[in-house]
This record gives structure tokens, C-alpha cells and sequence, in this order.
């Protein structure tokens, strides 16, 4: 299987780790990326399971089936020994099955996400925006619940197609539409915080998609409510439990780091859009079969 | 298996024919409730493959085995008589596999849609909206170009997302984002014909969703373009198919009308969703497996 290297010249030591990246598709590129930037001396392999997603619609026993093979392929055959969950409903509903299949560690994107909540919110009352197959799952809700924060969940399902449209220039036409879109949610959400007598003080952006719209949330989120992205908070807290495996290099630039890319469909789609979200190209990404 | 009468106390004949109508999800239910007003004394059979959804972005060999699974099911286990495929990615890739599949007659949505914008257009120019995987497809573009015209295709991917959030009140702060997005489509589509030096006179719509944002089309589409929408044509082709069939009322109401929906899934998203899209209550569906 060849390597997608970005830049050949530079090396990465042969026995540096490979942190294995999954998502079912590519929005935890987002996650990837902020990976990157705090880990550029390891070598990472990301799978999209794009044949099968949306993950949000279907069961938890075949979300559980398909992430655990996608989790299988990234450590058996990609020797990753470090797995980042970069997808929201396979951390809520499958990272015990993921834990099971495989030998090495596994960190979901929802426990970040609440613990950087915890650690930035002073009322300890969080607003959570995410997915709707996210927000069905409360499991922001619980994380918080188990850090004794209180949590209220809303799904924007028109932020995602948003994004994908690449509606994301704050200064254009289109950008004015998305813009717009924040606000309404916004604004239904505060209302409703406030009607169940609470005081948030923190939002979590509870999709791996949404760091691509960070300067518009800055920008219509009320004073005195700071924005935590779980993309984040999850490569902050994954960069702490990698760094002490051997043969991490202590330097580097994100742009040189090894990086493979791997999807089970639209390979196409997935090399057109993915870029926006790494932050860099993805170079060729490799069409693999689950066997699902 | 249960069946969904509406309104138990009006009868329908025992011999009326029943027409299948399939979908992959069910904004096809746009084309029932146009088939219900032309039909009221049929009984009909939806079947949603939420399951499986969505097929735009699969293989064009899975799509054929999903859809033909899905018309065997109708005609097999529900008896239909006559089948409507009121999937755009279902017409464009899989109708001749249904047809192999199932013994009765076959219809699309993109002949009737493309049929409809011959009849309206004088200039043979015609512009298509519709989602990504139906524009990738260029099925529209091909049927109208087999009826002499030329068309021009956009995709549209936020009007799918828009009309699942309910965004289509014109009269709502909501409406005004979903006008603002239609008027940008519009604008871009409307460009790009004059730039391929198109004098186009009729819009399509090739979407089963669009049927909802039908009042902000008309409001929006520039002077001279006639909105076409694919699932009225539809329904227009498939009773003047189904009149003939034997034991078919020649009265009754849409309202009373003997309705079974089934779906692979999300049943609940069906139920909640559906009688906006069907224009009445789609009263309980029925979960089945198709075993895929």
C-alpha cells in the first residue's frame, strides 16, 4: 500500500508511533489537524468510513460493529498504537466496543469536551451544540452530568451542510446566511437555558465539523460565553497521553508530518473537502474494503 | 401485519389496485400525496429505506440490489399492482434493475420531470436543482437532452437539511434564511446559463423534497422561468398508467384514502417528519427488515 508522504524529504524516525484517527467521515480531519500542531514528530493514519455513515441513523449495535472493524484496521494493519475516536457517535455509542477489539488506547472526543467545560466554566452550567444522532444520545450531557456541570444539548443540523458547502467566508454573501443560521440556534438555545433557570457561561461545539465556523461563534455568542471546541480539548488531552511513547520526535513542523489517509467510499469527496479541514492537503487518500 | 386505515369506516374496494411507492428515505411522500389527489380510490403502499439511506453516495450496484430488495418487498409482500420509485438516485442508477426485479410496470421521476419541462418549455432551455448525488447522476440533463432540450443541473445541497428543520414558514425568520439560500442558488444557476449562453424558461424541480419550498420558488424564480415540479408530473404520468388498472373507485377524497408506510428505520424521525411531507397524518409505520 503505498504512502501518502507530504513531504519526502523530511524524516520521521522509523520507530516514531502511528496515532490511528477515526472518523465516519472526514470532519474529524478537524481533530487530525489540531493533532498535528501539538504532536508533528509521530506519523498519523485516519480512516473514513464514508461507505457507511451517516453513523447518527443507525443502530448502536451497527455503529458498534462498524467502528470496531474501522478501529481493527488501524491498529492491525496500520500498527497505530494510539486510536482518537474523532467522531462524535462512535464516542457515544461505541468506545467500549472499540476498547474491546483492540489492544492499545482509546480516546473518544465527548470526555475532553466536558472536562475542558469543567475546567473553563465558573456557574457550571454548559450549552452543548452538536449533531442530532449527537444530541439523541446525551452524551455530553452525561459526561457533564459526571463532572457535575448541567448540560443543555441542541442539535443544528443545517451547520454541517453549511460546512460542507464551504459557506464558512464571514464576509461574504453566503457567509451572511450562515451567520444568520448561528443566530437563530443561538439564540433558541439561550432562551431556552434561560427558561430552565440556568446560567451558561461555557458553549462546547460538540461536532468535529464546527471548528470551521470558530470565528463566526466567536463573533454571535453573547458576552460572558466562552466557546470550547471538543476538537481541541481532545488533542490536548490525547497529545498528554501520547507523548510518552517512545521513539515521539520533539520537533517538527505540522506540515511535514506523515500522514495516510484511508476511506471506504468517495474517495473523491473525501480529497475535495478534506483539505478545508485538515488545514493542509490530504494528499491521495486510499479506498480500503471493510468487508462490511 | 397491521394495517394503517386512516378512517376505518370508508371503504375502499377489495379488488382496488394497490400502487407501491418506494423511496429511500420519505421525501417521496411528496409524490404519494400528489398521487392521492389524482387517485383516491387506490390503496397505497410506501416503503422508506431509512435504513439505508442515503443511496447518493453508494455504489450504483448497491443502490440496484437495495432498490430491488425494496420493489420486491412491495410487490411481493404488499401486492402492488404498480410501482413509483419517487427516489431521484433510485430512478437515475437503478431503474432497470427494478424492473428486472418486479413483474408489474416501473415508474421514475425523471422522465415524468423531464416530460413536463418539454411540454412547458419554448426556448428548450431548462435549468435543474437537486441534491449532489442526483446532479453527479446527470440524469436530468440526459432525459432532456433525449426530448431534444438542453438543461443546466445545480446542486443544491442545503434545501434537503432546511425543509427537515421546518425553515418553511416565508413569513418566519427562519423563511427568510431559506429565501436568502434559494435566492443565491438562483442567482448563481442563473448566471452560469447566461454565461453557457442559455435562454432558459423552465426550472425543475428534481427533488422530492423541493415540493415544500414550492411558494418560495415562485417568489424567487426570475419572470418568464416556470417552476416544474418533478413529483406533480409524476403523479400526472403515473394515473393516467393506473386509471385503466381494474377495480379502481372513480371517487373518493385524498383524506380517506388507504395508506400502509413502512420504513428499515427511523421510524420515528418518519412518523415526526412524514405528514408534512405527506400533507395528513401518515398514522403508525411499520418497521420492516429487507435484510440487508
Amino acid at each position: 500500500m503505498k504512502e501518502t508522504v507530504l513531504q519526502p524529504g523530511r524524516r520521521i524516525p522509523a520507530n516514531a508511533p502511528t496515532i490511528g484517527v477515526f472518523d465516519s467521515g472526514f470532519g474529524g480531519l478537524t481533530v487530525l489537524r489540531a493533532l498535528l500542531h501539538r504532536l508533528p514528530g509521530a506519523k498519523f493514519a485516519f480512516l473514513g468510513d464514508t461507505a457507511r455513515l451517516p453513523y447518527g441513523s443507525k443502530s448502536r449495535r451497527t455503529i458498534a460493529r462498524y467502528a470496531a472493524e474501522s478501529a481493527r484496521f488501524l491498529v492491525n494493519e496500520q500498527n497505530a498504537q494510539f486510536l482518537v475516536i474523532a467522531c462524535n457517535t462512535a464516542s457515544a455509542l461505541a468506545l467500549d466496543a472499540i476498547q474491546d477489539a483492540v489492544s492499545v488506547p482509546v480516546l473518544g472526543v465527548i470526555e475532553p469536551g466536558a472536562e475542558a467545560a469543567r475546567a473553563a466554566s465558573q456557574t457550571g452550567d454548559v450549552l452543548v451544540i452538536a449533531t442530532d444522532a449527537t444530541v439523541q444520545s446525551h452524551a455530553y450531557a452525561g459526561a457533564c452530568r459526571g463532572l457535575g456541570l448541567r448540560a443543555l444539548e441542541k442539535a443544528c443540523p443545517l451547520l454541517v451542510p453549511l460546512v460542507e458547502e464551504g459557506w464558512v467566508d464571514p464576509s461574504s454573501t453566503m457567509g451572511a446566511v450562515t451567520s444568520q443560521v448561528i443566530r437563530i440556534y443561538l439564540g433558541e438555545l439561550i432562551e431556552q437555558a434561560s427558561a430552565a433557570g440556568l446560567t451558561p457561561d461555557v458553549l462546547v461545539l460538540g461536532c468535529t465539523h464546527y471548528p470551521l465556523l470558530h470565528t463566526f461563534f466567536q463573533a454571535e455568542v453573547p458576552a460572558g460565553i466562552r466557546v470550547i471546541d471538543s476538537a481541541q480539548a481532545t488533542a490536548e488531552t490525547a497529545s498528554r497521553l501520547i507523548e510518552p511513547l517512545p521513539g515521539l520526535a520533539r520537533e517538527g513542523r505540522a506540515e511535514n508530518t506523515l500522514i495516510r489517509c484511508f476511506a471506504t467510499d468517495s474517495v473523491d469527496k473525501f480529497e475535495r473537502l478534506g483539505s478545508r479541514f485538515l488545514g493542509q492537503p490530504v494528499g491521495r487518500v486510499q479506498l480500503v474494503d471493510l468487508g462490511g
